[in-house]
């Protein structure tokens, strides 16, 4: 790595599309920052899942107090090979860009947007390194589910963001002060004044490789957006 | 999808790569099938983890026989996004193509390669699968440590197999009958005769964007010893 390289943090909510990060989403994104020659490095707040899914049955088996629930950090680490560090150490000056994968975490450990919606309640170092990235203006992104969550910290800023086209979601969106476009599943709403990328993806795909297209062009609009 | 569209069963072991399967292997391969235009379904063996590891502090949590171990089933179908069946429910009859990523779960839930080397056990279903599959003349592929499952079974038809260069492996390979070919780490050794086709991925692979290659390498060269 070079002083140009650009470099990603990657923020994980776990490990499973039910109860954490989407993997599908996370991975592709990982592999799309590494293709186009960048470095990442992933994190995600030490903080305990809201719930615990058997993703075979779809059942909860635990739920947040449960001794045997599960915590946010460790299983972000399975899909971080064990390269995973705690989002209370993320300095937005260190990165060039912060990009949000999906899956019901964001909306459940991240925030409480799948529970409370438009009034949901943010993680405290989610919410930190959000302002932070947008106050030092390095590029923001986020896929599925996620944009929500940057809806309820940055949307007074009159920010851009898509969830797809799920008019429920849509509407939680701008409640919480942020514009909604209507995307289909590969396409990226590009908000170039607040250095916002925000695509789709499971909100909409059918496909694993729609979420590979998607989230390279995710990757690729943000790098637009990188100031060398 | 038709009649022609050429079908892969993908057999994981868990969520993880110290554990179960390794998320970025699995991922990379039902891309790259997805993507080659051909159809996946993933298995599963029912059974518990041998172990289950903090992915974040390397510790083991949980070993077999413990209440908060956890099931390879289970924990298989995160990345499966719920869509997994058992691996008893598998019939060679039914695809074209098996394949098996990689992880300690290769080497610890499908069999105990990692704790018995050459003299190891294979877990009942998977010997089944790989049995059947071999008869039945469906193309096997793996990647990474899960070759020398492979190896257990079917060492002693003569088959050739990579694990990359680690030599301590490649002995146990040849201890259990099969032929060892070094390999890079997008490599691919094919076996045209026996129809089986491994390519070492983590055994060598330093960064995401070589697992994609190997992966898309190990399932082009598959197709090519496809019957249609």
């Amino acid at each position: 790595m070079d002083n140009n390289t650009p470099r990603f943090a990657i923020v994980l909510s776990g490990c499973g599309v039910f109860d954490g990060s989407e993997i599908h989403e996370a991975v592709c994104t990982m592999l799309a920052v590494d293709q186009c020659g960048c470095e990442y490095q992933c994190f995600a707040p030490n903080t305990w899942q809201a719930r615990t899914i058997d993703h075979f049955t779809g059942h909860a088996v635990a739920i947040a107090g449960d001794e045997d629930n599960r915590n946010v950090l460790a299983e972000s680490a399975r899909i971080a090979r064990g390269n995973v560090k705690d989002l209370s150490e993320f300095k937005a000056t260190e990165y060039d860009a912060i990009v949000f994968p999906g899956g019901f975490g964001a909306a459940l450990n991240l925030s409480d947007f799948a529970v409370k919606g438009a009034e949901c309640d943010v993680n405290v170092e989610v919410k930190r390194a959000l302002e932070e990235s947008y106050q030092h203006g390095i590029v923001i992104g986020a896929m599925c589910i996620a944009p929500t969550v940057i809806a309820r910290v940055l949307g007074k800023k009159g920010i851009k963001i898509t969830v797809g086209n799920d008019k429920k979601v849509a509407t939680g969106v701008e409640k919480m002060g942020a514009e909604h476009q209507n995307c289909s599943a590969t396409e990226v709403c590009v908000d170039s004044e607040n250095k916002i990328v925000t695509t789709p993806c499971y909100m909409l795909a059918t496909s694993l490789k729609e979420i590979a297209e998607g989230t390279r062009n995710l990757v690729d609009e943000m790098l637009e957006l990188i100031d060398y």
